[in-house]
């Protein structure tokens, strides 16, 4: 909201941006991108733009063009900074294999969608790509590339992939009806109830009969 | 889009609206409704507007709130309108207890997303439901009075609450991913497929240990 302490450059840049390195080089790189990942927060993909990112981001929108090119980039590129705290978080629990990957799933995803943190922007993204093309498009390819694909990887189970996109039905469905919704008993459930039933089910998705 | 034969006053309507009964009557009644229906369909709960729905049913405003009250009754009224043949179809599905209701409830499940007719309107109505917390709240309150609180009604298993919403994630989830994220290789799948890895887990939900 408002300049933090550190901008030497601030309050020239609210007016006409400048063109030098100080105000459009690397930092202006990274703002874009959190000035992206907001707006596409706030507004949804189809709402958000480009010129709306430039502004927050109080760079010329033909810098957001330069760095990440069309709107479809820009959005890849602001989810793949919200997914990565998650995706960093991911490693492990695909590390193990498929023994008891069921319950590391289901306990790594409760724990992103429990922590508000991490919760908002997966928010945002979900509702974006449950209600764009384009959104669905990107998400599709960041959970299939990043995910699944490891999952699925695994030669000795047949049917992986579908069975993959099994198990992340039952961690989706959950994650909406608890979260978004607000089903209740589930909104309220304690967690560890949850694991208790989803990881069962989720692993026999994986690797059951 | 165009006037149908049978209007006698249709062209009157068109001007300012008439206040007689062949107008504003039981016809109109419905008329609201099919209107308020594609509305919030078109543009979500949020866009959707009380003046938008008389606009398209050739009606006052003050009628539609003469007939359902505030905008999130006539999206309740819209709801159960869409929801109706579906639910009409659940009885069957419910009616034979617990034994196999897996596997009624994802062929249920499937047989309704499957078809373009009953698709949109639940997609419409699921879209508005993750996007704006008083259609959260209107699906919420639809979905367990409907359904939910029959299978949760079985007094012999402990949690049925729990697991009726957890067996709902399942298909909910199936439900996003095929139809709407349209994630590989789970959109392409043949039905039988699905049904084949789903109702089993769907089953277990509902009456496994």
């Amino acid at each position: 909201m408002t300049d933090g302490p550190a901008g030497t450059g601030g309050a020239r840049r609210r007016g006409r941006p400048s063109r030098t390195d100080s105000a459009d080089g690397p930092g202006a790189r990274e703002r874009i991108l959190t000035a992206a990942r907001a707006e596409f927060a706030a507004r949804g993909y189809e709402k958000a733009s480009i010129r709306g990112i430039a502004k927050v981001a109080d760079v010329d929108p033909a810098l957001v063009h330069h760095y990440y090119g069309t709107k479809e980039q820009v959005f890849e590129a602001a989810v793949e900074m919200s997914l990565a705290p998650a995706l960093e978080a991911s490693e492990g629990v695909l590390e193990g294999g498929l023994d008891g990957a069921g319950e590391r799933l289901t306990r790594f995803v409760l724990g992103v969608w429990e922590n508000p943190v991490t919760r908002e922007p997966l928010l945002a993204i979900v509702r974006s790509a449950l209600n764009n093309d384009i959104a669905a498009a990107v998400f599709r390819k960041l959970v299939t590339r990043q995910l699944l694909r490891r999952i699925a990887a695994e030669p000795a189970v047949p049917d992986a992939d579908l069975r993959a996109g099994l198990a992340a039905a039952q961690l989706v469905g959950t994650v909406m009806l608890r979260y978004v919704i607000k089903l209740e008993p589930l909104a309220s459930a304690a967690p560890e109830r949850i694991v208790a039933r989803v990881a069962p089910v989720v692993q026999q998705h994986l690797t059951g009969p």
